[in-house]
């Protein structure tokens, strides 16, 4: 496999931080120094790092590089689990509605209560804590990288033809959603990277520009040729025969399939059947929720008017009427018929029939 | 018939013109003076006044105020219908590529020759001038009129049922993209001043905003209950059940019922049709080409990259990655077996078989 050239949003080495301020995206590049958890916990508050992964990650780095560079800690090994308990608390009032670093939290305190039985001093406890922390990362790209090679391997089974492949994919599920690498955008990165990919169309992404601003960033860092459209253009550029197959993220997925993903998936999704265009979800094995039977039981998110009468997702210049009512829901739901597989890092998830997926067996097995 | 309270965007009695300035909307509502065929070159080709018939029109009516005006015209007829035939091509020249604008000014160039032939003074050849620009004037809004009423009556009569009605619509196609009243905006008018109308959606219409900008600038000022969407975001509300039809203009129709119109239509009729939603194109005769055989032979203008890739439709601050490759294309095609039916000034024209319309014999019929 070639060396990985893909953007970087959390540069990480023991004892040092930096995250990409994705706030400035994508007219700058800058990097924060994030020294410990009050800086990890404003860089998450203020946006500088997005996506579900990304924030569970840097939130678990920020106290590790914090513990780390500690230059003394007078105290029991149960101070030591209460220190990190205490702030991992903390970590997660920066975004108390984000699963993900919840559950990493959750994850982090399960391994210093270990440490705390076995561990005869603080600094073993912290060790602990920091060698977790690591592992988060590590695991979240490797799924990532998995999710891409499984991807690969499936497409090119499935498409079988001599030409490459365009993809188009929606919203942003690359390195500066994930730990690094992305799921979708990850598959398209091992399409290019096997020399396979004619071309990755990237949507707009109304109403917050997550493809504008920053899936086309990523495109034109990694030098993958690319093509930014219109979110309502895609059924056109299907029609053109320009669109090999659409892979998009999720946000959740339910036990047959049905899937929750950025507003603007489901129309994708319709317009990729009508054009006889394979449709896939590519997402972790963490992104799929078993207890929720169906896509029905998902509660979809009503974002702010602002995002639709202002410009810059809110933060600009008014653009619309004084006065018009918005429905803006941040994600919505693609039906299992519509969705042609899963791509997680297991493996693809297909369908037992034409309307459903059984993912609890696919999981069940894939353990084994 | 109830007062027509709608926005007006062509102010105008004999001898006085005043455009509303669209540039300035949704934020400002400023009628500028248009006093003669210069004012009248530079608003078009300012883009005071947009949208096919309303710029043919104003251009119209610019030249009319002018000569209505003059003080004196020492000149034969002769002399006077080769000034306005002078001004016409001057006109003509401020947006070159405007059909409707063309089409006008070799009408009004008709009417001058005949006037010519039978006037005696030259005053006759303006009063006839005038006059004629006057019925364009008229008979756009009353073909607009036309539309909304044939367009209400149908629907009321297709959507049997005792809940008010909810249409979606996309880009703008109201008061400011004609000379008043509008077409799919003028069916919307008309379902609301009957008491039918539970809620009309409009899009936002990327990458131009013509449905966040104006529409929805249109339908607060009428009061007629109305939520913006983004465009990726109709599919979800149509699958809430949110969407008793769907409603839009129309660029060019071909003689089978294909319709080019504004980019997103095509996704629209696509939504509409998995969600067994009557989708309808609302258009003048006019728009109807019956040389073109299908949509196959309409050719898609691409528009200026700057559109998606920075705000306010270009004019604004960069958005997008620098570097990332656009495609965007103005319109698309929706074929004729997504469109219900087409409601025109004389009537709706439905199908003859499940994917076509006979338009030519629908016309025939309704000259008789």
């Amino acid at each position: 496999m070639e060396a990985d050239n893909s953007l970087q949003s959390i540069l990480y080495k023991r004892g040092s931080l930096q995250l990409l301020d994705q706030r400035k995206l994508p007219l700058e590049s800058i990097y924060l120094e994030i020294r410990d958890a009050t800086d990890g916990w404003s860089a998450i508050r203020d946006m500088v790092v997005r996506g579900a992964p990304a924030i569970a990650i840097a939130a678990a780095l920020s106290l590790a590089v914090e513990v780390f560079n500690l230059e003394a800690f007078n105290g029991t090994t149960d101070d030591a689990a209460l220190f990190l308990n205490k702030k991992l608390e903390y970590l997660v009032s920066s975004r108390p509605t984000a699963v993900n670093l919840s559950d990493a939290a959750t994850k982090l305190k399960e391994v210093i209560s270990m440490a705390a039985t076995a561990a005869s001093e603080a600094r073993s406890i912290f060790q602990a804590y920091i060698e977790a922390a690591e592992i988060m990362l590590k695991d979240d790209v490797g799924s990532n990288k998995a999710i891409g090679s499984h991807g690969v391997s499936f497409l090119h089974h499935q498409l079988k033809n001599s030409k490459k492949l365009s993809i188009l994919t929606h919203c942003n599920t690359g390195s500066l959603a994930t730990a690094g690498y992305g799921t979708a955008l990850g598959v398209i990165r091992a399409i290019h990277s096997e020399g396979l990919l004619e071309r990755a169309y990237c949507t707009e992404t109304r109403p917050f520009n997550q493809g504008s601003r920053l899936t086309a960033f990523e495109l034109v860092h990694d030098n993958i040729p690319a093509t930014l459209i219109a979110d309502s253009a895609a059924a056109a550029l299907m029609k053109d025969g320009r669109v090999d197959a659409v892979i998009v993220g999720a946000d959740r997925v339910a036990a047959n399939g049905d899937t929750a993903n950025k507003i603007g998936t489901y129309s994708l999704s319709l317009c990729a059947m009508n054009h006889h265009i394979p449709f896939y979800v590519a997402a972790p094995l963490t992104s799929i929720d078993l207890s929720l039977y169906s896509g029905k039981e998902i509660v979809i998110e009503e974002r702010s008017p602002k995002e639709l009468t202002h410009s810059r997702g809110g933060l600009g210049e008014q653009v619309a009427a004084s006065g018009i009512s918005v429905w803006n829901p941040a994600f919505d739901v693609t039906p299992a018929n519509l969705i042609s597989g899963i791509i997680t890092e297991k493996g693809v998830v297909t369908k037992v029939s034409s309307d459903a997926f059984d993912i609890k067996d696919f999981i069940e097995k894939a353990a084994k």
